[in-house]
């Protein structure tokens, strides 16, 4: 284990607007590290990162190899050791990951995580191509399965184990777009209501249009250094105090756990096996909501609720943004939006707002620790990780 | 700096053949681990490693998105984290990057890097579209520029400055044709002479047909633990005694440097810098000879030959297996395969050969230090490592 001093800190996070926005993929990735720079309050300098990682799943499609130069052309700092990293939509959580790791190796005192993805220029065959890469080939997208209904399935079976009611996966959808109304980098800000998501069109029983997250354009990025360091740059840096990642059958009728993810389950215990706080020290978490009954999964697979708990808690306003354990203040991958390789990345920008008081509206009164949950696909990936701050 | 008690040391290594193979992606990758696991004289176990890397570009044109969790299943470790990380042609350089920093964390004691690319069963116009996107798309690949293309540039400009003879590109050839004629996982094992090279069809000129790789499968995988904990899996372990890596302009075009990649030189400093030895202690090397111009780039940039002093180096035979550098002892690109993923892995499992003084008939002798150097699209991106036997 690393020595406590040899933690990563975050002391920058940049985040440009989550929608269908008119700007490239490149742009979109030098906005974010701007933005990022700018917020490092001693000044992040000009010497280059010792190591950057690029999370992307698709570069807008017209990249499809060797992105990661552009990050480092984008970051005005050519030359910088760079790494893609692609775990589909936990990219974002992988390259947090691979940008801690290098920190506590001691090989890096510099680090920056970035994750881009643009995707509603591409054409409706093709957006759906690229969330379809995500499944199993074999299995899973030749034979027409798509994201949806890889969840609809997990809500079923949900459903079948615990009585899961609709209300309660509508709810998670209705809360979110309540959050997302106060973060002004969110794709969808207006509120909607229960009665909206029940009766909305069919996608994939039981998951409504509601019920899915958006294709969405947009990029983030974070400034990582040795924590021991972080005083040089901020008075107020978030540390990373406990990480794990795990990796599960890419194939869900492959998997011996339908009413969870197994990676959920087996990153969390990890992340906490030697952190300096337990789940009932948490002040907000952020989950992975690409569909309302991931968010439900997540609840229990983190061991935040008991297993078919999640439902009860989140029609209870426990997981609103006032309640006990608000989840997704940002308003999530719901209504905030998806870009998926910058989703990740996106998750720990709030922790980092939030946990330097600096969120705005959408503030959690007193937070001080929090944790980010990014998955990948359908839960072939996943990636929890623990902040506090210091 | 780490503690050279918590450098990462390899314990196995594994190599399919390279060739237009019959097997699919999975099964390749199922092989190499298979071998890499067999190699480790104690055992490996049958604990799960704590992260696993997987290197590739294309996965065969099939999983685009999420194809690191194939690698748990094919390793027969579902649940391990793992990551893909990719960076064009030195994806598997990136990817033993990416475990080095795991292990030198402290956070992980057991690691798996594997690297694969199934390429040969695509249609040939796609065969050159996953060579084409690695390539910068606004200026080079839209543009209708190739690789070999690319290439031809670079080695006309290294014409116009030191006049290098075709037939030093010639050499290159031949020489890593003779080298893979006793390596048996090389693509090409037949010997071509200087005269068939200068006279084979035209590509991109200066480059003719003998002078460009060939499009490959394979793949290759090694296992790292902790450099202490080493002699607990074998009693002739091989450390990573320095790293290096490197970006630049993913556009040729953008490059003030015309003569060399800039993004070599970069990481050879990176990788020498803390080395426990020099250029001068090296017994052999291993470099990323796409095209036979590349290998010539490469001396002058790692500083084994000076400025324009590649090519006489090559013509006196100092590059042969039995010269006073031997490069490329496995054939190189050009004769062993190029299976994108999989060819910094590869490079790293020769040196594992050679210095455990298992290399069969190909065996450089003595051989105790050796540097590999593997290369993204045309030098957007480079790693250089150093090994020694422990």
């Amino acid at each position: 284990m690393a020595d406590p001093a040899d933690r990563a800190a975050i002391v920058g996070a940049g985040h440009t607007r989550f929608g269908a926005l008119r700007e490239g993929p490149r742009e979109l990735l030098r906005q974010a590290v701007d933005l990022a720079e700018a917020t490092v309050d001693r000044g992040w300098g000009r010497d280059p990162p010792d190591a950057a990682f690029l999370a992307t799943l698709g570069f807008g499609g017209w990249q499809l190899g060797n992105a990661s130069a552009l990050l480092a052309e984008e970051a005005h700092r050519v030359g910088c050791p760079v790494i893609r990293v692609e775990n589909a939509c936990a990219s974002g959580g992988s390259a947090l990951e691979a940008g801690v790791r290098a920190i506590e190796s001691g090989r890096a005192d510099r680090v920056l995580v970035a994750g881009l993805e643009k995707m509603t220029d591409l054409p409706s065959a093709r957006r759906r191509y690229w969330l379809g890469v995500s499944g199993d080939t074999e299995w899973e997208r030749l034979a027409g399965l798509t994201f949806a209904g890889v969840y609809a399935l997990l809500a079923s079976a949900h459903r079948s184990a615990f009585g899961t009611p609709p209300e309660a996966l509508a709810e998670v959808a209705v809360k979110n777009h309540r959050n997302g109304l106060r973060n002004p980098n969110a794709h969808f800000r207006r509120e909607i209501t229960r009665d909206q998501v029940l009766a909305a069109p069919r996608v994939a029983d039981p998951l409504g249009l509601y019920d899915c997250c958006p294709v969405s354009d947009g990029a983030a990025a974070l400034l990582l250094v040795r924590s021991s360091e972080a005083r040089r740059y901020t008075d107020t840096p978030v540390v990373v105090a406990g990480l794990g990642s795990a990796s599960d059958y890419l194939a869900v009728q492959e998997r011996p756990l339908r009413t969870g993810l197994a990676a959920t389950r087996q990153a969390a215990r990890q992340a906490f096996r030697h952190a300096p706080f337990d789940r009932d020290g948490l002040s907000f978490v952020e989950v992975h909501d690409c569909f309302t009954i991931a968010e439900l999964l997540a609840l229990e697979d983190l061991g935040l609720a008991p297993p078919g708990g999640a439902a009860e808690m989140t029609l209870a306003g426990a997981t609103a943004r006032t309640g006990a354990l608000p989840v997704n203040p940002d308003g999530g991958l719901k209504s905030k939006g998806h870009p998926i390789g910058a989703t990740g990345v996106s998750q720990v920008y709030e922790v980092f707002r939030q946990l330097r008081g600096d969120a705005g509206e959408r503030q959690v009164p007193g937070a001080a620790r929090a944790l980010t949950h990014n998955v990948g696909g359908s839960g072939a990936s996943a990636v929890v990780a623990l902040f506090e701050a210091a």
